[in-house]
Formats: C-alpha cells, structure tokens, sequence
C-alpha cells in the first residue's frame, strides 16, 4: 500500500451507482495521475469489476464477507475480490461492522492473497484491537461524525492522535489513516498533520457537482 | 417475470468470479436464444454491473441489503440493483437468510422499483410464509440437498408438492419454483412434472466444463 | 393459550431487573387473581427462571435463538425456556428480529413442546407471513409506535384492523393481539373493539410507580 | 478476578437447564470451599439470577447483547447482569461471536460497572486483539477442539504458549487463560503449566456424573 493515500468510499450511494461509478472512478485516476498521488477508490460491491477494469488507480473493496470462494450466495470471498481486479479491502467500516474472529480471519486471508488491508475502528482503543491484526493500515472513524461534514481532523483531533500515539507504540508496522466528516482539502492536511498517513471519505467526493475538481482539492495535500 | 424460468446462481463460486462470469453469462443467453426459453443469470455482486451490461437475458441479483442508497458501506441496496441494470432479484437465500420483518420491508422495494422477486425457503411452510409477501416466485429449496447432486425433484419430491398445493390454494398469483441437487435435464423436467414454474440451480450449471451444452441440456424441459 | 391475554414484557428496562423482575410478577398475578382474567410476564432472559418458579400466572420467554438444547454458549434454546418454567415464548420482536428460516423452526419447535407461540410483526403484511407458521397468537406492533405512549389502537387502528382481516380470512386459527404505545386501560379497550383478542405492552406496567394498580387498569378491560 | 481460576460454562446444555443449574452449581461451591480455589460458574441466561441468589461463589453470565438497560427485547444488557447478581461477564465466545466494535463497547461498560471481563478469541494473534480491549484475561480456545475431549493443553499447547508470549509482551496486565477440549485434572495441570492462569471448561464438568467429585479433580492442580 502506497502512502500517503486518500481512499473514496462510494458506499452505496445513489449518486455512485450503476454508470455513475464509473465516471466518479475516472474523475479520481485523473486527479492522482495530475497530482502523483495514491487515490484508491472503493465502488460498491455492484460495480466492483465494472470499475476495476476501467481505471489504473487501486480499486478496493468495501468489505467481504468470506474468506474463499465457494457455495456462498449473496456473499462476497476475499479470494474473489482479488478475482474481480481488486488491489484492496477495507473491512470493519463501522457501517459494516464484523465479528472479531471473522475479521481476523477475513485479514489473514486478504494479507495472503496479496490485497491492501485497511481495517476501520472507531476509536483509539479499538484501533489498537484492529492494529493487532496486521493491515496495512488501520482507519479511525468515530462514527458519530461521519457524514457529517464535522471534520475528525477538526472536531476530535484527540481520537486520531492518541490512535497515532497507541498503534505506532505497539505496532509501528501499522499506519494509521483516519476519516468521518472530511469535506476539505484542508480537512484532509489537518489529519496529515495530526500525525496519519492518509484519509478515508466519501461523501465530499460522490456527491459533489465536479467530481475531478473537488477531488484535486482533497488529494492536493498528499501532494505537498 | 416470464415463466417458465430457469435461474443460474453464480453464488461466489471461483469458477464463476472475475471474467469468468461474462463467459457463463454469454453461454446461458446463447442456450436461452436457441431454445426460445428464459434464462436468468444471477452473477455475484462483485460482477453484477458488469454482467448486466454485456447479456440481453434477464440478471438477477442474488441478494439485497438495504431498501434505498445512501451511507451503506459494504451494502447493496434494492434500488441500485436495478440501477446497476438487473432485472431481477433473489431474496432469503439459504445461504443469506434475512430477517422477515427486513424481506418484508425489501421484497415491498423490489416490486416498487420493478424488479422480478424471488423469495426462496426451505420447506413448504415456509414458503407459504414467504408467499404471504407476494413474490413473483418462492423458490422451494431443502438446504440438505443443496449442491449435493441429489435433486430435490427426485429425492424430496413431496416437499415440492406441498409448496405447490400450500402456496396455489392461498395465493394462488405467487409461481412456485424449485432447486437443490439439480443436476440434469431429467432433474428439470420432472420438477416441471411437480407443478413447478422453473428451476434455480447453481453448480450443475456454474461448473460445468462446457457451460452452453450443459446449460441448453438444463433448459431443454423448458422448451417441451 | 388462554384468550384474550395482556402480556407484560419486562424487555431489559432497568427497572424490572434483578429482584424487581420478582416484584412487578408478583403484582401482575395479584391483579390476574383480582380480575380472573389471563396476564402473562415475560421478564428478560436473566431473570426467566427465578420469576417462572415464584408465580401461578404464565411467564413467557422474551425469545429464543436455538431449537434444541446444546453446547450454545450464551443462546437461549427453545426446550431451556420449557425447562426454566416458562409456559410460552415471544418470538420475533421488532427489537430481536429473527430469520424467517430460523423462526419457522423455532416456532415448530416451541409447539411441539407445549409452548404458547406468540409472533410479532411489524405490519399486516409480515403478520399475514408470521402467520402462516401457526402461532397461536400473531402480536401485531408497529415499530415507529413502540415506547412513545401513542397508542396502536388509536394511532395506527387501520394497521389492527386490515391484520385481523388478512389473518382470520387466511389462517382462522391463529388469534390476533396487538401492542406499540398502549399506556392506559382505554388503549387496551379499544385494542379489544378493533378485534384482537389481546395486548403485549412493557413500559406502561414496568415503569409504572405502583404497579398492582396499573396493571389492574390495563386488564381491567379483558374482564368486561 | 482472583487468580488462578476455573471457569464452568454450562451453556446451553440440557444438564444444566432448570433446577439443574442449581445442582451443579452448588457442586462447585462445595469443591471451591474444600480446596480453597476460585471456581466461577457460568449459568445460562435463562438461570442467572436463580443461581446468583443460591450460592457464594462468583457467578459469570455466558455473555452480553447490549450495554445498558432499556427497550432491548430478548437482550441482556450489561448492567442487568451485575444486577442479577453476577460478578462476571465471558464475552466473545467462539458460539456467540461478537462485532469488534460492539465487543469494545460492552467490554468498557463491564469494567466500569466492576464485573470481571472473560474475552475469549479463537487463536494467538486474535486473542492479542483481545488484550488489546484491556479484559482481566483472555481465554485462548481454538473452536476445532471444544467439545472434542482432546485438550488443548495437549494437542494445540503451541496455541497456548504463543499467546502467552504475545499478550504478556505487548499487555501484561491481561491473565491468559485457556480451554477447548479440557476433560481431566491432568489437562488442567497442563494448562497450567503453560503459563495460563487459569481454564473455562464446560462439558466435562457438566455432563459428569458426579459434578462434585469432578469438579473437585478439575480444580485440584489450581490448588497445588
């Protein structure tokens, strides 16, 4: 996983399905090949493939459900968002919240098969929990402020530095990411700042008018 | 929903991910072409969109999480199914059973927005539970018999039966249709025999080594 | 089941646990002692056993999540409720939603060992589904009217009304209660005019400061 | 949590169910007292409180759905386990896994309302995940072996060591106990010697014969 990253969730917003994802997809490879910067995009499950075969930067995945393929209807196997052209995964999204021992199998089945691993947690405690797993990155996310366009970075700056402070104490291998509430490019440079490697968003990028032009404003910091 | 029909469920088998989807997709919509019959494909989400914009035959979603769009990580939602192009959807799968207060609220969604909707069950009392939610079809599965090769026409014969008789006695506009163990042309046919609408299979079709003959040999009876 | 029936569900309120379970039993079998009328308590899981072995009146469980007895580490089993003293079981309420596949099971279950079945439902609809399965009661609770004191029987008397209708025209046999926001004895009467045959209500008896003279209030209309 | 400790877990088993908890419960009390040990008991829900108020020793629930009381049908909340009585809590149980996030959550509230926490996780790197949560221990119990008689002391003992090893570097502070499997006083010695400081077992103390005289043999090497 290249660091810095900004990672676009599209969740399952209406504003990012069916051809919708693709152009959103398209607008996010342009700014990063404009900026050199590492932006991944997480389409939903639905246009997965669709988007991975139609653009050059990392798509990832917005969960999986387990781990190897087979007899699994309705469910998504890690092996096969590989499959599906898929360089990532991102797990434990608070909106997709999964069983301890699942997600520890779901991870060790991502780091095999060679996936970028972000795993989400809500605050610093449980980050320490999901760092203990091993993703390439760990993604705080207090849930109260998703969606809400009150910035972590901005409103609670203590949840993302004493998750800075307590993964690289324990697991330096880690990096810490962070997001719920990003709206800004300087949202995003005030959680560079705050020590982590990344950002994690979604609405601020699907739903605004010019996807390209709102995108450069958030990925511009990764490039300073 | 044109009946009769015959449903393939991709499920998340390997022999199904990635391009491997379009290639069954493409055999299943050449079979229903040269028989004249109606074949639905139902693709893992991974591959959905995907499939949807390369087959004129109807697809099928193999499963919903949520009515509507919106901020749903990890979620698929009824309304971008269709969106996504599909036709069609498959709720309470065995193996992705849902609550029935929530397939109540999503098979509501699915006829709202158009969709063919199949609600499947395991046995005849509860497809008429699920036929109380007036589907297009209930799909009568016994999970003991799914992907053993032991068809549910020949070896549970009574369970279809009962369906058939519960289900058209109180309402009577719901189709019955059948699967598990579905291996051939003959297991087909004699579900047909059993008053059924269709079939939903998977592995027969999903692992096959040529997927056109074997799925022309699996709809043949529907052609009859 | 004896009919028409108030049943009092203690759910997991603060107030009915521990040794309160014991205390708010204790009045409702005064006041069914009072009245000669049927009340049932369905005091939390914790507290199953120890309130079933110290009244004469039904106690019901609050629900179950396994069949049969076995190594299910914090499940409650269907044939344990029977076991513990419990005379029926509660299934499927809008806050412990089940699987319309496990509920079909668990509800054959709790018959074929002598429990009374109560279903819940959310609409007329999902009861005409929660139906089929041949409770003995099906408990009709709009969700949006649970907790708030607005009453089922007046606020939303068509929901009652349209469930009687699709119940006794389809499955004649299985009696139909109802609950959401019941806080008076005029609630329950009015309940009873709409054509159940009985209420389930919590808060209005758990909270109430003398709880014999509540409850008298409430099932004072069953008298009548 | 007094250290070293025997856990019982009588889940969800037909010889524990009713008036039976009581028998094996008071059993443990009696091999407590006689050989000065600490043995909990884990009670199913349904006979929490029941077994609460019958004996001295300390009484553990099996698990936790939510943290706090209220309007939470068929739930168990964390502070209505302490209210029924009980001085602990086991969460995370590899037959009632929990959400990471909800399992952080109900793992603070248990703490703050002074119960001893029980996470348990299934292997090394997940128990590490566990400690993470900061409970007074982790049981380490592969799933594969519960139930089976082969002791993980025995036949998995590097599971045992290795998390061992990890918890005690990174959080000292957490016991690691063990389980899966454990039939004899000879297997708890074992364990013992692996550095645990303690077991949860479950069958082998309840199916026996004479729960006394087996108690007391599964206790003994906590005494030596």
């Amino acid at each position: 996983m290249r660091l810095p990253i900004l990672i676009i969730n599209f969740k399952a917003y209406a504003e990012a399905a069916g051809r919708r994802a693709l152009e959103i997809a398209k607008a996010a490879e342009r700014a990063a090949r404009e900026l050199g910067v590492n932006i991944a995009v997480a389409p939903n499950h639905l246009e997965l493939a669709l988007v991975a075969q139609s653009v050059d930067i990392p798509v990832y995945a917005q969960g999986a459900d387990v781990e190897t393929p087979g007899a699994h209807t309705a469910h998504v196997a890690v092996d096969n968002v590989k499959e599906a052209g898929a360089a990532g995964l991102i797990l434990n999204h608070s909106e997709a919240p999964l069983a301890l021992s699942q997600l520890s199998r779901l991870a060790a089945r991502a780091k095999a098969v060679g996936l970028d691993l972000v795993i989400c947690a809500p605050d610093p405690d449980t980050s320490l929990a999901a760092a203990a797993l091993k993703p390439h990155a760990v993604a705080v996310e207090p849930p109260e402020l998703i969606g809400t366009g009150r910035a972590v970075s901005r409103y609670k700056p203590e949840a993302v530095v004493q998750t800075v402070e307590k993964v690289s104490r324990h697991f330096p291998d880690v990096a810490v990411i962070t997001g719920a509430g990003i709206e800004s490019g300087e949202d995003v440079a005030a959680a560079l700042k705050l020590g982590t490697r990344g950002v994690l968003l979604a609405s601020a990028a699907v739903k605004a008018k010019d996807h390209y032009q709102k995108i450069l404003e958030l990925a511009k910091p990764l490039a300073d």
